[in-house]
């Protein structure tokens, strides 16, 4: 693996997850694999789990870590060609990315996005522009489009708890006072197309994703119906993508209870609120498998890492 | 030792502090037992010494450690049980605990009072929290309430270096222009109540710190007459306790100067505030052993981390 | 090497600069030197090369890293002898210095001048104050007046590519939106006075460095004439020295180009302005070697740990 930038830097997603289900039995088996390995951690916006998780697995690897909150840290960052810089951004990525690769061996990197330039978002202008003048691989932390490792750790919880073979999962969007990105959903449903599952999501009308993403996913705006007979429900906000970045509607409807998931197993990339996007009866159950989900972060990282490491 | 939330936790305090004494002679004499072992540091609020003998002290035990600054790295945490999470909070705590500590095997918080709110303060709402809902043992780095890794330095700093098996100890208000925390002086007299000492509290009236704390301590408010014959003076300010949080006066006379120290040992936990709470001249001084006891810091946070791990 | 203030700490610059490009070519040969050794970065200034190139400098040799951002982590510290602490300043550098030195083994620090107050930042009060009360040896990360690891780091880079036995080498300044210091000159003027080059200064009329630096340095106000049969042209703003911090003008005409670079190498300590300082032209181009001034950062602050490292 050179770069893990999106989910189509996985070749083998049943390969993958297998592997990383073997590395969460033994998570020091490769710990001679990052032995004089660095890796960098860039982070542009806040971070629990990814922060942690990272850190761990590459330790995990043997690896050293060296974090860089880049805005209070470092050096406001210039991204445009051609820019004339006389405002307040001291450094372009170009030098930035270039620098840093010297320094590390593989560079991590979170950047959400704008919320407000769709065409920036959709180009993936930060972590692009790392890719682009870096001479290391890249690992994306989530960015403006794409969390590819949760997506992983999802797929390794799937995975691992499901009592059937091709098991129903639905994606529900859910209340929240606040606009958020694309990222989880984008990817959780980009991998879901990966798994052998029935997959369907649900929205209130104007929640539409983008359709490059979900294609010929199944979508309905009737929350009761998609829910019916599921295996595990991934709930989840998301603002609008057609009038990018608002919030339509905060219909506190939408938010899942213990009623609606019936005997399904709930899931969220957390943080999650609680009592808006789900009530304390349902994260509180044993149906609940956020933390598992969050565990598995650490198992998503490490055999990317891995794989990483391997290619260098 | 399971948790490390406050001197109850300690047994024998005797064994400990002359385990410490080893382990200050020998830092990397356990230097195996923190193999494959993480600590995760969790700072709400400001900390040099914790922050840096924490991490030395887990460092000198073979541990890696992480270091999360709550508010800036991460999300604005809620801690109020049945919460409708809409406001700036956005994740709880619930799921905070229990996520870090699947990527960690120790779990270090800090979190200083309100210093509004007695009863939260004194239900150590943020530490009690993380306990309740974290499933890896918590070290206290200064709670609402208490400082016990400060206290642990402060005795093992007294036992080096006291010239007669029972010293007089006395803790002495000093003013300060801010607000501060009763965790100190709470800790260290809970701590001189274990030690075989003559402990005396000296303060202006109105600074009455919470009696089931000192319980049947002698006070004074008469410092002169606290002072007499000390063999160690430990100075610190805190603010009202039955008019919680309040400054009720900033009493220059209370400063600590080489006059009324005597002959005395001077001791503060720092940052200490010179020519407030005590003059140049005693800081100065070799009776000041203020940098012994940060010393000592290192030793008391590597010799609970010891017992913690020796108990997984 | 007892501490690492200035220039003035290298007793054979010629013997460091051959040895920091041994250890570039084998970073991992000294690896057990640093075994139980610990740096502290203090940081009360933003640092991306220098927060980097150290921390990995100090894994190569095997230490231990703590960084501290001072302002956000920490308390705000007095530098002032005898200062009353009443005002937002917790903790007076003598007891910050004494207290750290007893949790590392060697103590990196970066403070920037203030540019308001000329005696103060000529006497290198933040650097000089730690120097005197810790008792650990002292690393400069970028000083009020001297970046002594860049220029170190830019003598192995002409060392490296110089094509001729005494290369010319020009440093020339450069427009700039905001008052910058005069760290990076001054230590690079000092270090072409110790290297077998043919040196000189160009600059606009008022922006004279600091003559107890510059000493019979040719000095002139030609650019053009400066630059001719270049070699090296190291490019950097700074503000008067003369009107302390003051911006004295942005004359664009002074921005470098390929068509003045003609055959030198362009040279910049980063972060660089495009197009302010210099074209992106010049920057893109191979004649730009300020990404392995970079890299070299590494391997300067390595050979300076190292030889503190054989002096403890």
């Amino acid at each position: 693996m050179e770069h893990f930038l999106d989910l189509d830097d996985i070749p083998n997603i049943d390969q993958l997850i297998n592997e990383a289900i073997n590395l969460k039995k033994a998570p020091y088996a490769f710990e001679q694999l990052g032995k004089h390995k660095t890796i960098g951690l860039l982070f542009f916006n806040s971070s629990l789990r990814t922060r942690l998780s990272t850190q761990k697995a590459a330790q995990n690897l043997g690896m050293k870590t060296m974090v860089l909150n880049v805005s209070s840290d470092s050096w406001g960052l210039e991204f445009e060609d051609g820019a004339v810089m006389n405002t307040n951004k001291a450094e372009h990525v170009r030098e930035a990315a270039a620098v840093i690769s010297q320094y590390v061996d593989i560079m991590a990197i979170r950047a959400f996005p704008t919320l407000c330039d769709k065409e920036k978002d959709e180009q993936e202008q930060v972590l692009k522009s790392f890719q682009k003048y870096a001479s290391v691989p890249i690992l994306n932390m989530e960015s403006a489009t794409g969390h590819p490792l949760q997506a992983l750790a999802d797929a390794i919880t799937i995975t691992e708890l499901k009592q059937k073979q091709k098991p129903k999962v639905v994606l529900s969007w859910a209340p929240h006072p606040k606009a958020l990105p694309h990222a989880v959903p984008n990817s959780f449903a980009k991998m879901m197309q990966r798994l052998d599952v029935d997959f369907v999501i649900t929205h209130p009308k104007g929640y539409e994703l983008n359709p490059e993403v979900t294609k010929d996913i199944p979508i309905t705006y009737d929350q009761e119906k998609a829910l019916k007979d599921a295996d595990f429900v991934y709930v989840k906000n998301w603002s609008s993508y057609k009038n990018y970045g608002e919030v339509e509607s905060i219909d506190e409807k939408w938010m899942m209870n213990s009623a609606k998931l019936g005997n399904a197993k709930f899931m969220h990339c957390l943080p999650v609120r609680r009592n808006v996007i789900v009530t304390d009866e349902v994260l509180n159950s044993n149906q609940s498998v956020v933390i598992e989900q969050a565990n598995n972060r650490t198992y998503a990282a490490q055999v990317v890492l891995k794989n990483i490491l391997e290619s260098l």
